[in-house]
Order: structure tokens, then sequence, then C-alpha cells
């Protein structure tokens, strides 16, 4: 409640259905957010002991247990998912309600992470999926604040342990029939520190994108292997938001009481520099960036440096917010990045 | 972080220390709030697998897990509560930064709560107490709210299961030196369904109010039976807190995005009834309680009748929220209120 309240007030999303007691479920209270296309489930367990819930959290804190996605055929999938190796948590079934009528299904993905399946059987004419309803409570305050201006999800970036990456972007491809988007090593993604590798894939249709983090080799651990630890094993690192004004999504979100982590000046002065000897051109107002301390992903700087594709550099400006689920654990960046600027922040 | 800034933004507490990586606290991250004299402290867990709050979290949700007092002679009191039989968790350890000194020991009480007695060796000049520092996040949010009028913790509802209210308010008396402040039975606390039994234990000075609760026969289970089932044991049923302007507070509040819950008009209809052939006066415009749904706890209605000793009777308005950290863990009415009225919703 109290974290669906959080990003509702700080981030710009509002409350759109409930399930818990009074609805009759008796084991778990769920509360909805929405932002445009974006859609958080809060879930807690209602009775001491729940296992799946409280393992969850004993073991990696609050953080992203399932990322749920629409489907077209949900039998085929998991068919294939089966044949391939993937690990059927929950096998289809039913839920509907007088709004419609869905089929679900789960797999594990990456650590305890997992991806719940849904095929809407007819169009849903409820506020969520069968068994929600109506949120529960009023907030007064949510009309009176600036929009949050944020989207869609860019991205959601999984971190796994040294030498995960291939195997796990491997199942993406093979149980989720997910190809390559693109991929980078550590010559790309490091710091002087720190090191990673990455490999992001997408569906069919490309509106989903996977980064697939490993650590590399680096003079310090990798903040991918920190992150590792700290997570107790693989998981979602952070979930990146999109938005097509990153400048007022800045300005609205502060006024909300988001607080974001701000790049020195220095990192302005020598972006500056490198960008007279660049291909990049910025839209934005260097001045503008600098005053909202909207920062380019080292990743971008860095790859178009060694001639790496990038499709859409026009947009890839960052910030990022200390305000988080647990440390180390979910971060939430406006637009997409692949490598935290500021890793001891998180 | 998420609980913490829904206090802020919802009930007007001001963040004031944190305890984390950064101030070299590696297994705990911890958000101090303040508001008047209320401090509330936040804390999760930075690793794995961590026992103490882990499986506090899994078997009771969120919630109080110790209630902290501060003591003038910890050694003379941790000597006392031992020889009475308390469960000391931790012995008395010292805490110093350069800010100042304390002493600090942490007692067993019902179920898996605690207190933490803190004796100040010297005057503490920083900001909580030795190891926080300031709050990392800057929230822009905050200042442009109206205040919370919310001032101090009126009391702390303790719930037990059957027959153990007499032991746990003989072990206040016995082991922390507190007597009894008042009592009721079933006899005067009861509606139609449900009831409950209850001692107020508190400090010499009758500064601390801790009801202890437990179940009484009914038509149904007692509410106080449903919390025990659902917190698995007993625990902190609620923390009341207390304002000087209830109505002032609930506009507030409300602005702030509180919900609260809403005695229905026939309650009004019978409360002018029955204050008729009362002795008590209401010194609030009953019509403006009605418009913002201020109730009387059903405690004071009966206990009165029954010409039981009621020495505040004319602070004793409340309100209720939904607005929870668990279902039936804890609820935060403004005001003192020992029986719930609209116990379906909590």
């Amino acid at each position: 409640m109290q974290a669906a309240v959080f990003y509702c007030d700080k981030m710009g999303f509002e409350p759109v259905a409930y399930k818990g007691l009074e609805t009759g479920s008796r084991e778990v209270v769920s509360h909805v957010i929405k932002q445009d296309k974006i859609l958080f489930v809060f879930e807690s367990a209602l009775n001491p002991g729940n296992e799946e819930m409280g393992e969850h959290l004993m073991k990696h804190g609050d953080g992203v247990k399932d990322i749920a996605f629409q489907v077209e055929d949900l039998e085929f999938l998991i068919k294939k998912a089966k044949e391939r190796g993937a690990v059927v948590v929950k096998e289809p079934w039913i839920e509907q309600d007088s709004y419609g009528k869905v089929k679900c299904a789960v797999v594990q993905t990456y650590g305890d992470t997992t991806h719940t399946l849904i095929e809407y059987l007819s169009p849903y004419k409820g506020l969520f999926l069968p068994g929600y309803n109506a949120p529960v409570v009023k907030d007064c305050l949510l009309p009176k604040l600036p929009p949050g201006l944020l989207n869609f999800i860019d991205h959601i970036v999984g971190n796994q342990p040294d030498d995960a990456m291939v195997p796990v972007s491997d199942w993406y491809q093979n149980c989720l029939l997910f190809h390559r988007f693109w991929s980078i090593d550590d010559k790309q993604i490091h710091t002087q520190y720190s090191a990673l590798r990455s490999i992001v894939v997408t569906n069919y249709e490309e509106t989903i994108k996977m980064p697939i983090n490993e650590p590399a080799p680096g003079v310090k651990k990798s903040q991918i292997q920190e992150y590792c630890d700290y997570n107790g094993g693989p998981g979602v690192q952070h979930i990146a938001l999109n938005t097509s004004d990153i400048i007022q999504a800045i300005v609205n979100l502060r006024a909300r009481g988001m607080d974001f982590l701000a790049a020195p000046d220095a990192y302005y002065e020598s972006l500056r520099e490198n960008l007279k000897t660049s291909k990049i051109k910025v839209k934005e107002d260097l001045k503008r960036l600098q005053v909202y301390r909207v920062s380019f992903p080292l990743t971008i700087l860095r790859s178009k440096a060694q001639g790496i594709e990038d499709r859409q550099l026009e947009r890839e400006l960052q910030v990022q917010t200390p305000q988080l689920t647990r440390y180390k654990s979910v971060i939430l960046p406006l637009n997409r990045q692949l490598n935290p600027l500021f890793q001891c922040c998180h």
C-alpha cells in the first residue's frame, strides 16, 4: 500500500484497481497503479508465513517478483517453452468475472523472477483483470500535482552472475521466441573501476526490451556482481521509464517530491569537449540539461565512439533517483540507460 | 523508504535522519521521520537472508517491531527486569559519535515485539542517535503541504490471544515498573458480534499508555482474535496519535491525500439520541463532526453509561484510516480510541 502510494505521489501514477479481503482475496492484497501504458502491481501476503512471498521478501527485499507479458496464443507459447526446457511454475488457468475472461500461466526466468503470460480470451471490460475492484482509498492530493509525464516501460534490466548472461539470453530466444536486439561487451561498457557485458533481448515486434547483464573483470567489483550479492542472486536491477520530455518530467517529478542523482558540473564540461569531435548531435540545450542534471548514459558515449549501431540516440538521456525499493535492487531512471554513472548512490 | 515517504506525504511527518551504506551501516538501512514529539523509524535489511528482519516480515508483514522508551537508569531497569524474569534480547551497549553518547538495551515483550531502552549519557546533539546522518533525499513537495497537526503518541495497543492480557500487563508492572491505568472487561466493550477485554498499563509519570487487549466471547470471532490470526500471534494493533484539533487535522490530512473511514449518518443520529440522556457534553459542534465523519470510540459511550471513570472524555474523538501497513496490523487513528467501530475495514 505505502509503496503504491509512493509511486502515485512521487512519480505520477494513479490507483486503478484493488484486490483484497473485501473482494474475496483472502491470501493476497494487491494494489494496481497506472500511468499511460505503465502498469505496476504491488502485492503483500495477508496471512503469516506465506511462503512464496515471504521467502522472496526475506531473500531479496522489496523488488520485482514478476514481469507479466500479454500474449496472443498462450497454449502455443507454453508448449514451445516446455519443449525447450522452460520451468512452468503454474500451468495455464482461466480467470474470469462479469467483465471478461483471460488465460494465464507462469514461467520461471532468472533467479526467483517469473513471467506471467496473459492471453485475453475476450476484450476485458473491467478495471484491470478478473477479481479486481476499484481502489479502496480516495487520495485528494493526486489531482493537484503536476503530471508525471511517463509513458511506457522502456526496458527492464536483469542482472546475472558471472557467465550467466548467454544462457539467460538464450533462454529468452528459445523459450519465449525473443531475438537479440543488440549486445555489448566489457570493452564498451566500463568505468575506471567496474565493467559489464550486456545482451538485449526483445520480442518479435520489438516492443519489449530486456537487457541481460553480467559482470566483467575490472579494478573493483563490477556493479553487476555487487547487485547480485545484495540481491541474493540474479534479479531485476531497474525498470527504465520512457518520457517524451525529460526536462519537463524532471521539473514535474521534483515538484512531486522526487529526488534525482545530480551529475557534477565537470561532467557537462567534459561532455561539451567530447561532443565537439563527435557525430552526436544533442537536440536539447546543453545548458538546460546541466541545470536539471540530466546526463547521457556512459554506454552511449562509448558505443558511439566505437561505431556501434545506435537506433534511438536522440532520446538517450537519463536521470536516476536514489529513492529506491531496496538498495541496489530497483532503480527508476527516466529513459533508457544501461550503465549507471553514479553507482555509489544506488 | 517508501513507507517513510508515505507517512511524510500523507500524515505530515518530516525526514530527520538516515542510516545506511553511506553512513557505514552495512546490514540495515534506516529512515527516521518526525512530527512534533512523534518519532518513527523505518528499517529494512540490506543483505539477503537477514534472519531477524526477514523472519519478522515473513511472519507478520510490515508492522511494529520495536517500541523504544527513553529511560533514566538503564542498568537499574535491566537488573530489575532480569530479576523478574524478563528476556533481555540484547545486553546493555554503548552507541556514540561526536554528537554524544547513549546506552541501549533490548527486552522482549509480547510476541516478537521488543522494547529498546535508551539512556542518554550526555545531552545528544546530533539529529537522532549516534550513527545517523542527515536524510539522503530532498523532498520539494513537503513544504507545500498543510501541516499534519499531530503532536504525540497517545497510546500503542498490543493485541494478545485469549487469556494473555493479565500475564502481559503483569509483565509491564513487574519488569518495567509500570502500573495499571485503567481496565475494562467484555461487559463494557462489545458490539453485537465482537467483544474484548483491556488493561491499560502506564509508566510512573503516565506519559506512556499501553492498552493490552484480549478477545472475549461474542457471537462472531473477536476482532482481537482476528488480529492475532492475521498477525501470526500477538503484536501492535495500532498507534493512536494525538492532535489538539481533530477537525483541522482531518481537513489537512485529507488535503495531503489521507483517507478516513466514514461513520454513517445513522451513527450521528443515534449519537444525538444517546447524548440527550447522557452526562457527556461534546464541546465540538456535532454537525461539524458529522461533516468530517469524526466518531466517538464505542468504548467511551458504553463505559460512561456504566459509570466507569473516564479521565479525558472531552478529547475522546477519533477517526481511522484504511491506509494500513498490513491488514489488521497497524492502524493510525487520530486521538485515543480503544474499540474500532469499523472493524471490517481494518
